[in-house]
């Protein structure tokens, strides 16, 4: 009786000493987190800790870590300047978290955006969500869809540093009959404003390493589909040097290509990073700084009338329209006829945007 | 025989005294067209002479007399800057001629552009450049087709100054059966860094007064469409306060539109020539001049993503891209999450580009 009711008592004690530092334990977890990323994610630790095993999971703590990594590198580089973080939400579904940095001693304007969403499509918007345009299957005529992603444009001041952009995401369909297309999207490119072989071989080299791990097949068909992405068609010419850019990638396994799509967001810091420490303090002359103006107008052109991803977004209801555009420049400028002179600078990086170059062997 | 050969003569002599007379009035006309236009016109004056009657020669006298006009007066005012003036042609058939002031002391950047081009257009294409979309038959999947406008945006120095943007313009195609289809479109609206209401009723009224000599039902048809017209629609918002647009107008009768047309392009130097003038000199603070580059981006954004005529211009074969874009503002800024406080001038015109007035009654 009375040993009994101690094994009880004891038992019980046990089993409460165990939930409460499973509680601690959690705790802990979630302040850690808390401390590793900008804000709280979208979908929540819990739900996330619930799902661990699931691609869906790994990737949104995945986009979280990498906005939290690229925006720690920018700050400490900036010290003066603080990323401003706005967590929001989609009232059909999912939310973001968006960190800006403006008008800062080394970046004008640098944004790092998490987007979360989910939600119902047409087959009409789903189609156009996929660049091959594949037909999906309704039930009827609506598609549960999840699509997320992490993206960001730095544009720096000093026009000896070049601008950086990068995207990776994840899209999951489900179809009438419950079966589930997926597939990962992204890229990381560079646009100077004047030509540094060096730092054109460096951004290369490094997005090549990262993909040479998972294929050997996948730098030059990336770094091609990038050259040919990036393309202002009425200027004849290329956005910047370019890097790598991929669509619809869902092969060889979900596995696999998540563990690509992660090489190449680890990529971003070790690509980046030392050519902004390189040339920060780089001094430039005011003309330098107005053809860097120039360009910033030609990235504006790009991203306003061809950039498929912000075209979609600005014709998505709900979408968040500050969150899109703050990949435009803090500042740009139109020169009518501006032509710079034969074997100028800006001839020369005028001529590789034309003519894209091999930049690794 | 010696009186037959006198005469002979003297008829020769009568002959060849006339056709120098006409020789030399040619010669006088051209010299006067061509002080009277910024360069000799694309189809040339002969043949504009030669079919003298046709609307289409008649269109085409009125929009050079129209880029030279508006030309004359923004000269006017800026006496220190001067007109760049480029003839150029389209290898598919036709040209133009733009002239652009940059970096003026009234103006920041001016460009007054006149184009007529001809040539074989797609059913395709046919159909896009108008904006009910009419289907027309083509003989041997070919269209012959003539455009031509007078298309300008004047973008000043001063945020007391707005920017203004006119277009007028006529098409011509033959369909398979040799009928003709034609049609004008146009119109000219304001755009103003912060409201005033004095000058919107007059830029308002003028375009009234233009419009209802030829049938008071136009005004406020054409005030509405151009409301309608240039929406930022992700912005939900007006690119500006409006003024008139049409499209596709095609009755009552091609001389009655072409009169029309002529009472607008001639409405555009009072309705805006005498805003200029009245606000040059206002003097302005680094925060006007910074919310005037906000509005700039947000025309930038307009221009981009949603305007026909630019989004067909960069899609057309041939088309000379420094003119379309030199639409563009000389300087653009975007700034994250800009909110201007309640109840402040920025406010008041935000509020007015969100819900359009009527300005006349």
């Amino acid at each position: 009786g009375a040993l009994g009711g101690l094994g009880l008592a004891l038992g019980l004690w046990r089993r409460q000493a165990a939930l409460s530092a499973a509680r601690e334990e959690e705790e802990e977890e979630e302040k850690e987190l808390r401390q590793r990323f900008m804000a709280p994610p979208v979908s929540g630790l819990r739900e996330l800790r619930r799902r661990r095993r699931e691609v869906r999971s790994r990737m949104e703590l995945l986009i979280m870590e990498t906005q939290a990594e690229v925006c720690r590198a920018l700050a400490d580089l900036d010290p003066g300047a603080s990323f401003a973080v706005d967590s929001w939400e989609r009232k059909e579904g999912g939310g973001g978290i968006s960190c800006v940095l403006q008008d800062g001693a080394v970046f004008e304007k640098a944004g790092v955006n998490v987007s979360v969403v989910s939600g119902l499509l047409s087959e009409e918007a789903a189609r156009q969500m996929r660049s091959r345009g594949k037909s999906l299957k309704a039930k009827d005529g609506k598609l549960p869809f999840c699509a997320m992603g992490v993206s960001s444009v730095i544009h720096p001041k000093n026009p000896h540093v070049p601008t950086m952009h990068f995207n990776y995401r994840y899209f999951e369909i489900e179809e009438a009959d419950g079966t589930k297309q997926w597939w990962f999207g992204g890229g990381t490119d560079l646009t100077p404003t004047y030509l540094n072989e060096e730092d054109a071989v460096h951004f290369h080299k490094t997005l090549k390493e990262a993909c040479d791990k998972h294929d050997v097949k996948l730098y030059p068909k990336y770094k091609k589909w990038c050259d040919d992405y990036f393309y202002i068609q009425h200027r004849g010419e290329r956005r910047g040097i370019g890097g790598i850019f991929f669509d619809d990638m869902d092969s060889p396994s979900k596995e696999e290509v998540f563990q690509f799509v992660k090489s190449c967001a680890k990529a971003v810091v070790p690509c980046y990073i030392p050519i902004v420490k390189k040339h920060c303090h780089d001094s430039f002359t005011p003309e330098e700084k107005l053809w860097q103006q120039l360009r910033r107008g030609r990235y504006v052109e790009f991203n306003l009338v061809y950039d498929r991803g912000t075209k979609f977004g600005l014709l998505t209801p709900g979408s968040r329209i500050e969150s899109i555009l703050m990949s435009l420049p803090l500042t740009a400028r139109w020169e009518y006829m501006h032509n710079p002179p034969e074997s100028s600078k800006e001839a020369e990086i005028l001529e590789v945007l034309r003519n894209p170059k091999d930049w690794v062997h």
